[in-house]
């Protein structure tokens, strides 16, 4: 922290405030560890790290419900700073306190342990699409999460299906999502079938390969640098689910190599940097304080998803990246024509698989997660009865009949691993997206005019004033309330939608 | 641990089972970031793994020191295990113990930043040749050493100077060093003229290149799995300065290639392998336990040296080598003629610089750097008086003199970065090498036959019963008796250079 910031030395406060940069100092090695396990470690280390991260996980954990910070908290909270930024990081610490004290220690232990255990089956029972091997697994994990939800909730003032949705994404509960969600499933009735019958209609030329992979990885690490990407504080490796991760001043992404087809690698090398641009633009004053942290896994999703969906895949970005392309694959000129590139990266057309889905249809996905966790959690829908109930929802969202578990509720690793609350972040990203992009555009019209060079300034000083820079000093809604004038609302992604897909 | 070794459950041996395989998992962490700034980590990273490294290192001291440790400690002391490898166990806890709290925190923490305010002044002033401007902050370093020295003496029951090298290798102290160094003194007397001339008389050919990076990298890559490295559980990596690094199942080994000389990688990697087989082989049943720890530091280069010198410059291995690296290099056949390679990698030929010397020169650099720091620790030698001590020991040892200080003392990281007690390790390393080779070839006699085929098996199974497994169960005087019949004595070493140099 800067010296500005710092609480006066021997109060609560400073103590408080010490403790939490050791507890996030423990979560910066984890976070190491994690990056090394995917992208560089030797199959024998997987033992060996498993046993690293849990006991880093348990150092965190001890350090933070240590009866001594209980009594820092209410010493600090009697006289609570006036800064706005000193007062929400003694809120995100009791906060965190609070989470990490209403589950007794063996409920988070059964809980990792259930959740390792079931993912592990999972595995093999999506290779064999058979729910049934792992239902019993399943069934041991929602009772798990349902009894963690039961205890947090009293302790957050929260219902239990929001206590599992803040331990994601702070400041939105699920009373604020299922309208929104409801209106996107009443837009899609009519946008679907239209957007597919445009896609369909003008099929794309497709780049023919091969792109050999180091060519692929030397674009994609020159595009990330060019959207402002500091290889000084990040690295780009592979791994075979890629991420972001790492730290602020060390940002790690990842992405794999199709020599048969450039483009996953490259939108997904964007999606990381602008997950990895959020992490850069932290505020480094509040750096390893609660307050100095991303304001959730929604806002981190919106970042990726306005860097790669709104920025990278708009018609001004394409026009720079097509000659660009062609310059780096040679062959023939016409499939990176900018309006074939919109045309073959833009193309609407429902499917069963979630990962793969299109702009448009994504959130069908996640609306039918969204609907069926809940249920699970309220206790309402049975983990035996989830294939039917799956069924029936991907059919009346998108009119699709899954030919097997494997490609229905075995598909996500997330339930199978205990993330309940999880799902409605990546939607609640894209439409805060959309919602951003369309602000940014208000206020900087340059935007376009520098993505047409393959220039992201002026948008980043725009994301790292309006978002990056304001750490967690705002909860999901107030965030986009101070940056667009709204709380969420799904009008700016709709109207996008529109003119992307049916203009 | 196997579960034949567990302690029952409940009792404070347990307790420390468990306390220190969570200490040693904090270590392993550290380790793998440790790896990670030297191979892979951005240049903006560094302040922050600084940070990291910092706090897992405090938190592994204060798991140390907790009082319930000491308490646990007297419990178990009362009915010692009868199995010796628990009672070593249980010793080595003591002794961990011991040494972490004899020392105040403020001692710790004030040594911790002299050592590291004086590395980076002596950066600049080794490139300056300037000792006047490290000077300041050695003479602090020094002053924190001794004060360092005199607390651990008496809770060990060691002289103060015999208390640091403890630190580095258990079992040994300067009494039984000085005898055998003294001695090496005299044998080199007529042994390195004798060297050197035959060197002059019979110049070796040189390969000439360029050697790509990629082609020495994947023959390193061969070369160190045939010696026995599995790469399952290992990597090889780029590091400005090579290391061995990571844990005992995940081993992390560098180098840095130079294209116009192959020898400094190929030969590099060979020690680290050496070093990397340690750590594969160390008892898997006392994983995380002191007694499943490597012996220390010379046990440690007594591995890479053996492998690097003893195995790999063997006129058994370069028969094999010589048209292995013709086949990877091409161009003329004659410099890789294994007589050749025996000319060009066993030069004798006296120099300023400890790291860039030969076999048979080397120790007398460590045997200077040995008489100095117990100089400088009994307080018998000024910091100020330096240069001029070192000038005079280099001339009597080498009859060299030192054309400044940046080729006199100031060459070494180590007592710029407070490491006083570890140079003894390398000489102790080589000659302990020399004596397990010899004591392997009296029991395997198929040791050079297999290493003509490039087949380290043979001797790498005499190593993992001798050496490897042993852990710490054994210092080091005492693995050498176990292994060889004898403690450590310079014998095979004198014959090893004598045929290798003089015959």
């Amino acid at each position: 922290m800067n010296a500005d910031v710092l609480p006066a030395a021997g109060t609560a406060l400073a103590r408080l405030v010490a403790r939490f940069a050791r507890i996030a100092t423990v979560g910066e090695a984890g976070a190491m560890l994690h990056w090394d396990a995917a992208a560089v470690m030797p199959p024998g280390g997987a033992a060996a790290r498993g046993d690293q991260l849990a006991v880093l996980a348990g150092l965190g954990h001890e350090l933070l419900v240590d009866p001594a910070m209980a009594d820092d908290l209410d010493a600090a909270e009697a006289t609570p700073p006036a800064d706005p930024w000193a007062a929400a990081n003694l809120r995100l610490m009791r906060h965190a306190h609070t989470r990490a004290t209403a589950l007794p220690l063996s409920l988070v232990e059964a809980q990792a342990r259930a959740n390792a255990a079931c993912e592990t089956i999972w595995r093999q029972a999506r290779r064999d699409s058979d729910f049934e091997a792992v239902r019993p697994a399943l069934t041991e994990v929602v009772r798990l999460v349902r009894e963690t939800a039961t205890a947090l909730a009293p302790a957050l003032g929260l219902s239990p299906y929001d206590a599992l949705m803040d331990g994601f994404q702070r400041g939105i509960g699920a009373a604020d999502v299922a309208p929104v969600f409801d209106a996107y499933e009443r837009f899609l009735a009519d946008a679907l079938p239209a957007a597919e019958a445009r896609a369909a209609a003008a099929p794309p030329a497709v780049p023919s390969g091969p792109f050999p992979a180091a060519a692929q990885e030397a674009l994609c690490r020159e595009l990330s640098a060019r959207a402002g990407l500091d290889y000084g504080h990040a690295r780009l490796d592979r791994s075979a689910h890629p991420f972001c991760g790492g730290t602020p001043t060390d940002v790690r992404i990842t992405t794999r190599y199709d020599e048969a087809d450039f483009a996953g690698a490259l939108l997904g090398v964007l999606h990381e940097t602008g997950h990895a641009l959020y992490e850069r633009g932290l505020p480094a004053a509040w750096r390893r304080q609660p307050v100095g942290e991303a304001a959730g896994m929604a806002a981190h999703e919106s970042q990726s998803l306005l860097i790669e969906m709104q920025a990278c895949r708009s018609d001004a970005y394409l026009s720079f990246l097509g000659p660009r392309l062609h310059a780096a694959f040679g062959g023939d000129a016409a499939p990176y024509a900018p309006d074939n590139l919109a045309r073959l990266w833009r193309r609407v057309a429902r499917g069963h698989i979630r990962v793969d889905a299109d702009e448009m249809t994504y959130p069908a996905h996640v609306i039918l997660r969204f609907r069926l966790e809940q249920a699970l959690i309220a206790g309402d829908l049975a983990v035996a009865d989830l294939p039917g109930a799956w069924a029936e929802g991907i059919r009346a969202l998108l009119g699709l009949v899954p030919p097997d578990d494997a490609r229905g509720c075995l598909q996500d690793i997330h339930w199978y691993d205990g993330a309940f609350g999880y799902f409605p972040s990546y939607t609640l990203g894209a439409m805060a997206a959309a919602q951003l992009m369309a602000a940014a555009r208000r206020d900087v019209p340059a935007v376009d005019q520098a993505l047409a060079e393959g220039d992201h300034a002026p948008l980043l000083r725009w994301l790292r004033t309006h978002v990056h820079g304001k750490g967690s000093l705002l909860g999901f809604n107030d965030l986009l309330r101070e940056a667009t004038g709204r709380p969420l609302d799904p009008q700016d992604f709709l109207t996008h939608l529109r003119r992307r897909y049916l203009a």
